[in-house]
């Protein structure tokens, strides 16, 4: 997400008309856990993450995706969830760099990072 | 959850010491994704539910649960997601007892109702 406040990464299952996890065909569901799973695991590495939230809302987007958002004990919004607490902090392009770099040195797979 | 603003139902998976979802062994995982759409499905058709929110957050609670929140386009903090927005509210008896009695109307699995 484009909000510097915490490091926050959205899963799309590339799927048409799919508002809930339940909509996916089994194997899909199952390959949207895993891949949640590897990001979560992958987040806390990279970026020594105290907590991961993880959320499908969908309540303004329908289209089915899932919140995947690096907590730390010290950031802003800490514990209450993230959303409603502070307004998007813009990226500098130093900083976006930093992400994708954090990200690919743990990710061991073929991702495709849409920023 | 004791909130009567929203129909909100807690997975809570009984396995010690685990935080994160990918924590779980993938058969626990498996078993929390089944258990988690069976019951999300159940929810849209027990309570006409406009959306379902899903979330592993645990900030505060640090033993893994999921929660399964049902959102209408009428409901209180619609379409903010239901954190912070409003205190909670109290059930009457009565309208637990609703609320167990669509339940169990809708689930044909055996489940243990812990309110």
């Amino acid at each position: 997400m484009r909000d510097a406040n915490y490091p926050w990464f959205i899963l799309v299952p590339d799927r048409d008309n799919i508002s809930e996890i339940y909509q996916l065909a089994p194997q899909d569901q199952q390959q949207l856990l895993q891949e949640s799973s590897y990001l979560a695991k992958s987040l806390v590495q990279a970026f020594a993450a105290d907590k991961i939230n993880i959320a499908a809302l969908g309540n303004m987007v329908p289209q089915l995706h899932v919140h995947h958002i690096v907590r730390y004990h010290r950031d802003p919004a800490w514990p209450a969830p993230v959303w409603g607490k502070l307004p998007a902090k813009p990226y500098s392009e130093e900083q976006i760099i930093e992400v994708v770099h954090r990200l690919k040195t743990e990710f061991t797979d073929e991702v495709a990072y849409l920023i």
